[in-house]
């Protein structure tokens, strides 16, 4: 239940920050789709730590490992299970946490839930989960390219304190994101964001931000009615990310402001396709997919961990000091930008799946 | 698939807006839950049409029949059937509708994807679909009630248009916002209120706004870490809403705009109770509440349906003009909370529920 | 949970056998499938009370109405719900049942486990919890054949107490089942067995036996390995008939006599199809379909509600004597067909539905 | 979908025959329940090959690993990833079969079903996967023992062709069944039963047989009724088990030939426990169970692969000859012992904790 996740492309996730590793199980991904390591370990590199000096400097290779359902290069319709060692992880520095509760974290209310937890570098409430995540994001991705080759998810920081990335969605380019180490579309504002946070790290500080995704050419009719509807798994995909605390689609909280003559896309033809002037329904209406790009946007909070001296209290429940230790992110976002990517290819690929079943006779 | 909601406490949901009816089958409710059928019309008669003059003139009495499940005024542990009778169904309002498609409404996506759709008042996409995730709330509510007593849940339009709602959501009181039509919580911003969605019924226009919702006394524990993190599923849950744009907890966007050292919920002791001197995290760390106010804000785009003339294309992709015709919402926010406190409790239900097996031996 | 069956299409039933109906919603039918009411009523009318002097003279018409999902007889996409009020529930007549646990029965079990109990009639224990499957049945049974014309599931009474009928499964033909009323697949022992019955019910005593149940042409390649082998769903559909005791699948508890050189069914060509000389595996290789017919056996116990007086115990945990009343049948087993019949479409039905995204890409 | 089970206590395997391994990722498993590498390493053992002159000679260690989910022996609530590494694989046995379909094997069916096969050692299809099973059930295990001590379930070897254990099931006791490498219940009859399984493979042939279970002072209230019967969801992880034909409860066929009067079990009170005089119910009625032993028997057909000549058709639809290779179980009977009781454990467990919450105000 907790970390499963989809409904025909169905993930299990394990795993602790400070355990033998971390993995995913793939359950109901179809026979001969393409798939190599190479293409997981693409996605997991732009999420792994140390790839810049504005993350955290942990050192882990997070090499994967395809243990099933792959033969020479193909699915083979059965369970892929996928794993990555833990290599560095000093539990030593943890030590403090064992019986103290970091300040927004997840330490209290582990130990209120379970009556036990992994003290060490946070469990299974640490960052390192989403390495499943962007693995399973991989295999999600080749299903839908399967399928969809002109189909395409592409996420980016759009916003760090108050520094904003001008560039629209429809206008963000692959490379440009990739291009800097803060991950945002536009190469100026890259300079302001990473200064910013660099100045945020040397104060022990860290700082949140808005990381947006678009997806590209999505075949039109993805996404159920009612409670499955697209942007609903959309959220539940991306508000399940370490972290984030808000979630639009479209329009966004900006349509509570707006009236219905302003708001509305109106339809016409684009050659033999139905299109709207206007996407102020973020590609997705009645909770399915239109055809028009699919425009999200969600904001992470400051990483928890700082390294100054903050109020907290034990499991013992007395009033304490602590001070962050540790390796840890000033800001997230930059390595955030894979896992959301990760988690909208799962989605989406669930969706095309279920799609299968829905229109057989239509 | 795309009807049914929840792990344990799981509903699944059917009726098109002008076909018999309108139900809910409840699978996993435990049993010696009292639960009486005016619990459930209670609450129906907040969200029903015809209520007030600024909402949809539709008139249906929607009474609720409770068909199975319940023996005396208590549960029984088995299958929970709840069907409202459709009444007031005129489907030759909607005869141009058959082939046309309404701008930001769900007919072309509907058409798209299962290559048939009931057209009349638009099937499955009507706002009646929320009939019965307001009985099933119903029946979440007196679950939670039964286990946790103190335990709340309290909606209100926290915004229409530019007009905010000032009280914070500590001092927001039932009495108020059921008090006044726009469902409110204070009684000067709800006059202003209703007055901008008078005029824009007047117009034939329509008007966004933002529902606020708040948990109180939540127990400390419930939410799944990774995929079913409190606040994904209550995002997924929100976001599922009919016209809902976007999905806050606690500090919400604000979060993206602070530094972790503006952020960070500092933990103290309140006698034998761990707090938190502030609440940016909303009630939930790590997934998991912790026992503090549960604070969400839901963003909800104006009403599709506008009584002037629109540009649009039909089912053989030429290009026409549309006007709106039937009955509808110049503004869905007043009944929409209802709606939102119900999916709040059917979330909250499940957790409820699963947090019983996970915390068996803890 | 206990009362939701599919994965895809997915059935969620409902009510007690003296409350005010039982029906199914059904989640996961695909768009444009060609139902109507009497495909449906058809299947009903096979399993109602008082068809014949050999089964409970309760008198129920079992009309089935279609709440929801179907537009002018094809399916729409979305939940179909099944509506079949019940009319002659005489409640009195189990008064004495309120308090006092029938031997071999699910009373006491009900009271264990929940607590309370809709003691009239058995509840969801009662049989009348089975028009839900036949209804669902027939739904299944129409999708399978828009998609599958050819295939076909074939059920009937091969053995009641120690009246074995002779025709082998290749050999069945529906209309002989359906031309005598315990619906046996030969006409001589279809006498014996009635009068066996008669002769049982004369004596307020019961009799158990066997359905028989085949499955021609099912397509190759349904069924997932593991543990949602064909044959594995299908027992758990079969198992969960009230009743029911055992379950084979070709070769059965014979298999257990056999050398592997007397059980393996070898491979040859019948012209571009591949077939087994023999059919010990019953249809079924490594948990998915092979193209050969589907042969399954369920015993069933006798009814325990007999007219004889019996020892037993009440609620209060005394020792008490019971004589059994109300209106039941002598021998489930001619109206216990069209459910194996539904169990069976629906399995396969959610086989082929899951089929299509296992095999996008093959 | 194809390789995951339960409820609550979820399970995912995965793992072909000739991969790098095999494993199961365990999600839903409650916190804080004693658990070591060394309850699991025991039942593995027990289903490990080499382990007597009369399994399959392959010579695997079968060691496992727990990648997550415990913390200094003791669970922490989170997925519980057991692996176990592949050593001695040698596909080049398996060459044959690349383009030839073994006969009542599942090749044919992986290769219509999927358009792929991971043809070496049988792939998903090889007992190996039943690893996973057995590691599955030692957890399940250490869930139930934690709330229920005295549960236990006890599996044996009740037939091998002609020769049937003579010992009912009440006086099965474990030490006997370990004490004999065929794991039948009764001395003498183990001698009869391994020299006919040496004169098989020495044949070069194989035989079925029966396995018997009983699961004694199992809790009242488990299982649900209608779809998810305690005897359903048994019968459903029963045949999940590779070349499984058959399962019966209680009775069984026998109940096929009783009246009522011969097949009731009275109720009567010892001391404060309601318990039934006869058990033909097998401990199970209405679907939930009732404490008395509920007892179960499951066919298993003799293995496929045979040291003999067989006509068979490869994958260019030719009819060609095949001549078993590879090292195989002459009768899978012993290993399957424990691969039985892994079963009931995991539906008992799942059972237990979904009643957590069936039963929280009961």
């Amino acid at each position: 239940m907790s970390s499963s996740f989809g409904s025909i492309f169905k993930i299990s996730t394990w795993g602790e920050s400070h355990g033998a590793g971390v993995g995913v199980v793939i359950d109901g991904c179809p026979s001969r789709v393409p798939l190599l390591a190479e293409d997981i370990q693409r996605e997991l590199d732009r999420r792994r730590p140390g790839q810049s000096d504005i993350v955290t400097p942990r050192t882990e290779e997070d090499r994967v490992e395809i243990l099933s359902g792959v033969l020479e290069g193909m699915t083979l319709g059965t369970p892929i299970a996928l794993l990555v060692r833990n290599k560095d992880h000093r539990s030593s520095a943890y030590d403090e946490m064992q019986h103290t509760y970091r300040p927004s974290h997840a330490d209290y209310c582990y130990d209120a839930k379970y009556g036990i937890r992994a003290w060490a570098g946070g469990g299974r409430a640490s960052a390192r989960e989403t390495i499943a995540r962007v693995a399973a994001g991989a295999v999600a991705r080749a299903v839908v390219k399967a399928l969809f080759p002109s189909t395409d998810v592409l996420a980016w920081v759009q916003q760090v304190r108050d520094c904003v990335c001008p560039t629209s969605p429809a206008e963000v380019q692959r490379e440009t994101v990739e291009s800097n180490i803060v991950r945002t579309a536009d190469a100026a504002m890259a300079e302001k964001m990473v200064q910013l946070i660099r100045a945020a790290r040397n104060a022990g500080d860290s700082l949140g931000g808005v990381v947006a995704c678009t997806v590209r050419n999505c075949p039109v009719g993805l996404g159920d009615p009612v409670f499955d509807k697209l942007e609903a798994t959309l959220a539940h995909a991306m508000m399940s990310i370490p972290a984030c605390k808000g979630f639009e689609v479209g329009s966004g909280f900006a349509a509570a402001k707006l009236r219905g003559s302003e708001h509305n896309d109106v339809f016409y033809m684009e050659g033999e396709r139905v299109r709207t002037r206007t996407n102020r329904s973020g590609g997705i209406q009645g909770g399915i997919s239109n055809g028009e790009d699919i425009n999200l946007r969600m904001a992470f909070k400051p990483t928890a961990t700082l390294m100054v001296e903050q109020d907290t209290v034990n499991d013992e429940h007395q009033e304490v000091k602590l001070r962050g230790k540790g390796r840890h992110d000033p800001c997230v976002l930059p390595r955030a930008v894979p896992v959301v990517e990760a988690m909208a290819w799962i989605v989406l690929c669930d969706h095309v799946l279920r799609q299968q079943s829905v229109s057989c006779l239509a």
